[in-house]
């Protein structure tokens, strides 16, 4: 019984964070646009209702009463269920409205600073945040560093120590090979990346083959264009991706992919775990490392536009008069240092986390103050890419995230890239697989995901999920290996082994 | 500081309702098909949280701290709460319960009744929505007659004696007149109704009028498509409307404009009134009233069409070729006695509801039984139509509220429309509103009716808002003197008065 009455709570968080969810959806694609003033109180009364809920002594009492269950899938509900419970009851309601007052005035200050160019008008904001996420460390608690409870709310269970290892080991390993791909000049003409392409064309494009090369059907998922893209859910048979269309077509096309590896990885959660805590990604790491795949490791490969090069001719003739699919695999795999991490290709996008990661150590442990950042910011920019950010606007201040308070985040986009490659290695090992990725045909695949990685949602911590599905830690080997052999192909590289 | 706390916690309920709202919109307009299963229980979800927060001891106990505020729109806000505060508490959650599991079950029936035309499937399931509205009228209380009591929940105030008054009134005075206009035949072609209209210019024009005619604009509110036409709105700046289109174009084009009528009421409601249960229009005769006399009044007037006929030649010229304003204003004025009432003209429409008014008081009396239904219908459909349904489908089964349980909703049809013309009456002796109504120029009819009707809310009464914008209560005199002359105008017939 009270099993029963715990999964009626939590299907009730699940159904007001679903309709917050909704709400905020709603809010970037389809509302008009004065509705944006109420709609915030909406949203606000929603997450705290659901917050409210959850943390509830309520709540306490039921998660005490059902002990250790022995049903695996209660079992497990409860076990991720007290974790998060543990979480969220360990900071106080004075802390996470301050931090949610301090969290809406840096963002503002955020925009303002990043219009007008000025670091400055910033600083006290990030200053603010990064002593909020030292007193929000103390209060989850941790054992090593500060920086291990910001980031285990992220990707649960992973270390700084660790990240720090493996990024050095990538770093150590990737540089090198940059330089060589730099000096070694343009592979083909990129002038195809910005031919006329009409706005409705791409989005078509992009969302066909959503639906016949990764599965992304109507009948569960839609499409819509948003500012900035994401991917939201509000239950496995309800998943929404959004795009943008620019000029240069890539950013369309590739960004619908991206956001539909996020799509299929949530639609591919067992019903199991409907309407508890459970049915979302392992973390923001194992989440990255699907959209990463399908943007990055498949529609930016050979065999992906040997197939769907005809498929592009017919929706925009222009874009592929005279093309032939290897100029095509080539040109959408340039690599170009480049100031913002949203362009970066593959071999630079790793550059720009570590950078971020470095900064973000360095200013929680003391040892880099605020108003030196902007300096450090391009003294790393010139190290890693041999770049100069002429302003703030397209350095220091380039990213949302840490107006947002989300300090520890960024590493997940790396981790996410290593892992898509280490599973793709684990998964070609089947040979139905192998053969299938080699045709772009990702039926196998995507049954493989969903067996070792989809299904389990939260009820598998990424370490033991990555272990599972791959038959060992994450490393970097996989990604360094991946970027050395492809890269040295497109640019007529001598194999170096891995530096 | 109990009025900040009243207020805090209405703010909670109305976020919950929009959320709930919201939820249905998108299930309407862009969900998904497989997500209707748990969209299902998170709209259930949301609607059980706003009960049970709006009917919690806090509320009860928040609403006797407040005692009689001296702030004007504090006391409205109070004495509304509190009446919503007691009916809601009146009714066990035990037989809301009982009671939404048999409208679900209602509802399937009938679909199925209606699908292969046997009334004798949905019979049991009527009999027992007969049952719970007798239940439902005993818990609630009435003085006179348990009709009272379920007339209230749509339209605060009104009784079934003064309908019955009001309908028998209006039905001696407008049957000869329909007797007469049916025997006059065509009064113009009506071939224009179905001619060719694309979809996609059908809501463009409908639209557009809707912004330019009425006031709805794009800032605030938003058009969508939908298997039956309705109205939302999530805040005062977020009005949603749906439309349908169909080869009779009319019923895109005044759909929308009946639509926009209802949005714009719950545009003007006052923000004063923000968050709180008072945020809506005061019942649902007087929202009918402001649909109707767009769809209506205005929309099917001479003036509009002389306004508008251009601008429908610009988008829909295959339309327009060879028309005349004023065979297009006879053409959508056309009386034609019809089965069914969505598609009933201006002086047929009544009588539809009249029919259904009298056989819901009978079945609730219980002079009326179920199984003699279907012959009741028909002997009254003969009686006031001069037709006979071929089956069950097109007569006694073509509704969806009986299914749904909405015993004493059908008389607000018919008082919107009467409260239409009287409104404008009382509008027009505003020498500005006047004239613009002749030149199909709404700015000072809308900002008259925003003063008059609109800003209040629920803060007044129907009966009260009546006494105050026409100076007299509602009355049958009005609506018979519009049909009267505009009728007998069209139809070429000699004017008796008022029989």
């Amino acid at each position: 019984m009270s099993m029963d009455e715990l999964r009626r709570r939590l299907g009730q968080v699940s159904d007001l964070n679903a309709a917050a969810g909704l709400m905020s959806w709603d809010q970037e694609t389809q509302m008009p646009p004065q509705a944006a003033r109420v709609r915030g109180l909406q949203i606000a009364t929603l997450e705290g209702l659901a917050h409210e809920l959850f943390t509830s002594p309520h709540t306490a009492d039921l998660l005490g009463a059902v002990g250790l269950p022995g049903d695996a899938t209660d079992a497990a509900i409860v076990r991720v269920t007290r974790r998060d419970f543990d979480r969220a009851t360990r900071l106080p309601t004075a802390f996470v409205e301050e931090a949610a007052r301090a969290r809406n005035e840096a963002h503002h200050a955020w925009m303002d600073a990043r219009d007008h160019n000025s670091f400055a008008t910033f600083a006290p904001h990030l200053e603010r945040m990064m002593d909020l996420a030292r007193r929000r460390a103390d209060l989850l608690g941790y054992e090593d560093h500060p920086y291990d409870a910001l980031l285990d709310e992220y990707e649960p269970g992973m270390q700084a120590a660790q990240v720090r290892e493996v990024f050095t080991d990538l770093r150590d390993r990737t540089l090198p090979l940059l330089r060589r791909v730099t000096a070694a000049g343009d592979a083909t003409d990129y002038g195809v990346l910005t031919r006329p392409f009409p706005a409705q064309a791409q989005k078509t494009f992009a969302w066909r083959i959503a639906g016949e090369a990764f599965g992304l059907r109507p009948e569960f998922a839609r499409q819509d264009e948003s500012a900035h893209p994401f991917q939201t859910n509000f239950s496995r048979d309800d998943v929404r991706i959004t795009t943008r269309v620019e000029g240069y077509w890539p950013a369309c096309l590739f960004g619908t992919w991206h956001e539909t590896g996020h799509a299929m990885y949530e639609r591919g959660v067992a019903p199991r775990w409907e309407r508890t805590p459970l049915a979302a990604g392992a973390s923001l790491g194992v989440h990255e490392s699907q959209s990463r795949m399908f943007e990055n490791l498949l529609a930016r490969s050979r065999p992906f536009w040997r197939r769907y090069l005809p498929a592009l001719a017919e929706v925009a003739p222009e874009v592929t008069a005279g093309l032939d699919a290897e100029t095509l695999y080539r040109a959408v795999n340039r690599v170009q240092p480049s100031l913002i991490r949203v362009e970066a290709d593959e071999v630079t996008y790793n550059f720009h986390v570590m950078l971020r990661f470095e900064l973000e150590l360095a200013l929680l442990e003391g040892g880099l103050r605020v108003a030196d950042l902007p300096e450090a910011w391009n003294a790393k920019m010139r190290e890693y890419l041999g770049l100069t950010p002429p302003d703030d606007a397209q350095g220091v201040l380039q990213d949302i995230h840490w107006s947002a308070g989300l300090i520890g985040y960024f590493p997940t986009y790396t981790l996410g890239n290593l892992l898509s490659v280490q599973l793709l290695e684990a998964a070609r090992r089947d040979p139905e697989v192998a053969s299938g990725v080699e045709r772009a045909e990702y039926g196998p695949l995507l049954a493989w995901l969903v067996e070792h990685v989809h299904q389990y949602g939260r009820s598998l911590t990424p370490a033991e999920l990555t272990e599972r599905a791959t038959g060992r830690p994450l490393s970097a080997d996989p990604y360094v290996a991946y970027l050395h052999g492809k890269y040295e192909d497109i640019y007529g590289l001598k194999a170096e082994g891995q530096e």
